[in-house]
């Protein structure tokens, strides 16, 4: 099995945290997204315990709602000591509607409008992480306004490339996201920050990609940081109080994904670096603020499927088609990635019939897995496929006009309804 | 312009179909979807108008809300006597809430589910396009256990490579789609389903793929359809009444795009191949239906953002940053799909800007188009992108908890909203 909490119980059907993944599809119908709650928090208690024992007070880790959110994320989060990192003034409206606190949120985006910046500013959201130097400019007067300070970091690109797909790096300095340290731009606008009124800079921003696997693209990124923040404390004598270093960590979809990094090392390992770095640029040691998403949740997730047809075609190949797909998780349309499928009703039998998982849609690109290997199954038969906790429910779409699946949290073997299946009538509900 | 109902009129402003779009973004905020309603009823007649001229009685358009899908699409087919292709109960429950004929509704689909099979009996669709044997079986014992007989078509895969991008090109032999005519299962099937009790095999059909510009596929689709009937009627006497061709028709998203097929021109050269080739296979000639979807609808559409920042990377290349992207619009990171991009507050002026037009979602995917050249932009101008009638709403999702655009039908000089505009409340409607 691809990780611990998942096994194979007396019946020979796949469990999630001890829980039957088969009775739950039962219970709930298809497709359906399961969640592992002990998993989800034993992921964010390694980040809040590992980030005490290595950094500064005043360190802490952002859960990346962009992951995966709805309201009940929240309490747990909150409960373990985490802020989160929004992206919208929905993921804002879903943490305080769960009672979070607005001052643990972390406020990201590379195109906040007006509305979003009032909006931020009326809930006392924490930190408003200003991407360009005209969300400045506006966040600036819009503050003014409302007689508000708000404590402001500024998204930097450090020029990192870490070698991960092209659609989910976004640390180089080509890219859509933030202020280039390269062409002075970064240096120029501190300079602004710090000059205005109704904004207090905290320190600098950035987030070097996804599917990191090693600590590298972490140390080379704090190191240009670091850099910066030297260069912005000899130019204006100003002391960056924190530096907030995105997320990335990598976790396995596939049996050939590298091993996980183990979090505690890798941020040893960085803190000993920004230490050391620090020392010898002579300037303050700063709080790191880390925002793990799909680490904290990918792995907690499976999501179920049913079994509608098994098409073979002799000479070219064969299909197993469900009932879900790109709409659920369009990961495979979007960007090839790969996931570890099981036929969760017959997970104790050889997987020993090469298919293509294909989904529901009008689309021959809506494929979940291509090439994989399966117990042979047939109509009825339940698939689950694993490490679908992020990106996927996130993601998930209406297309075809298909409603969104159920959420389903498994925690010591209770489950509960955290996000309700989409009706007919959720489908129309816009429509005047 | 890339089409006759776009203009620029005295303020120097993009106008769709005489209205001005930068009014329209402004009344309705932005992102915005702007549709040019008489744009989609001359595309309808066009088809229905060529069809009575062409094919026999009981010949019929189908529109593929797959393309676009909200209730107030229904009325106008309605009126214009046009059929709908509907691929789930969400599209089934969004026409007969419209108030559409259930009875002209054809129901598409590779994966039903036992529950999609029954709400279409119980609501008395008119048709079932059969994908796979599995689903044969449980159609025929579901509408048995309801004393139904069912009209039905079987789906087949022609084999045809219409050359177009692999994501959507459905009509080749490997595919998740259909019967196999080459193996021998399409005629088995056949036979299968002439003996069932409570099913009508009424026809075929196939869909060879999208954005096709020449006949050539249609035509050796027909071929390939043809000979496969008068195989079915050698064997089993059968007289197949119907032959549905499915869509395919291409639209024109840039400049370079090859010009627009003539679709009176291509369904007159498709009717004389089909009756020369029933005369020369000596079958009867098979009512034809057809299923545009994009061809229907996507130049009727415009997506109206806002500039929110314009990054120049001196060296590496400069980007337009606005409040919508692949949330809204996600072809672009689905199929590197190619627009063509106005800023519609100064569309007067010459667009000498090279850029990358890129979303405000936390994924560095996130683009509209790269390479474009736009009139250079500030925060707050409009950007409209053009031909998003099809596939942008009905893709469109709530990543990033961004709630989805509202759609505007402009006709004749007045507006009307269509979808509202999704809030914050609906995000989290869902979450328990």
């Amino acid at each position: 099995m691809l990780y611990n909490h998942l096994s194979i119980n007396e019946q020979g059907h796949l469990a999630l945290a001890g829980v039957d993944t088969v009775e739950m599809a039962e219970k709930y119908g298809t497709p359906l997204y399961l969640l592992d709650e002990m998993q989800i928090r034993t992921k964010c208690w390694t980040y809040v315990q590992s980030m005490r024992k290595h950094f500064p007070v005043g360190s802490t880790a952002l859960y990346a709602g962009k992951a995966l959110c709805f309201k009940q994320m929240y309490p747990i989060l909150k409960q373990l000591g985490m802020g989160a990192d929004v992206v919208s003034t929905g993921e804002i409206h879903t943490a305080l509607e769960a009672g979070f606190p607005a001052s643990m949120l972390v406020f990201h985006g590379n195109a906040k409008t007006d509305d979003d910046l009032r909006y931020a500013l009326d809930k006392r959201v924490g930190w408003i992480v200003v991407d360009n130097p005209e969300e400045l400019e506006r966040l600036n007067e819009l503050a003014g306004e409302k007689r508000a300070c708000q404590k402001i970091m500024l998204r930097l690109t450090p020029g990192i490339d870490p070698h991960t797909f092209e659609a989910v790096s976004t640390g180089k300095v080509d890219s859509k996201f933030g202020l280039v340290i390269e062409t002075g731009q970064a240096l120029e606008v501190t300079g602004r920050a710090l000059e205005m009124k109704n904004v207090e800079l905290m320190g600098f921003h950035c987030h070097v990609g996804s599917q990191i696997f090693d600590s590298k693209p972490f140390l080379d990124a704090a190191g240009v940081m670091l850099s910066f923040m030297a260069e912005a404390k000899q130019k204006y004598g100003y002391n960056a109080q924190v530096l907030n270093l995105g997320g990335g960590i990598g976790v396995r979809y596939v049996e050939s994904d590298p091993e996980e990094i183990d979090i505690d090392k890798v941020l040893s390992e960085l803190s000993n670096y920004i230490t050391n770095q620090c020392w010898r640029m002579k300037i303050f040691s700063p709080a790191i603020f880390l925002e793990p998403g799909r680490s904290i949740v990918a792995d907690a997730g499976v999501t179920m499927y049913t079994v509608q047809s098994v098409k073979q075609i002799p000479g070219y190949k064969d299909y197993v088609i469900v009932d879900g797909g790109m709409t659920d998780n369009p990961r495979y349309a979007l960007y090839g990635a790969k996931y570890t499928a099981i036929v969760a009703n017959k997970a104790d039998r050889p997987a020993d019939f090469p298919c293509t998982l294909a989904g529901r849609c009008c689309e021959s690109g809506d494929v979940i897995g291509e090439n994989i290997a399966l117990t042979r199954p047939e109509r009825g038969d339940k698939v689950a496929v694993l490490t679908t906790g992020a990106y996927n429910y996130s993601m998930a779409s209406n297309y075809n006009r298909f409603g969104r699946p159920a959420v389903v949290m498994v925690c010591q073997g209770e489950d509960r309804l955290v996000v309700r299946r989409e009706t007919l009538e959720d489908l129309t509900r816009c429509d005047v």
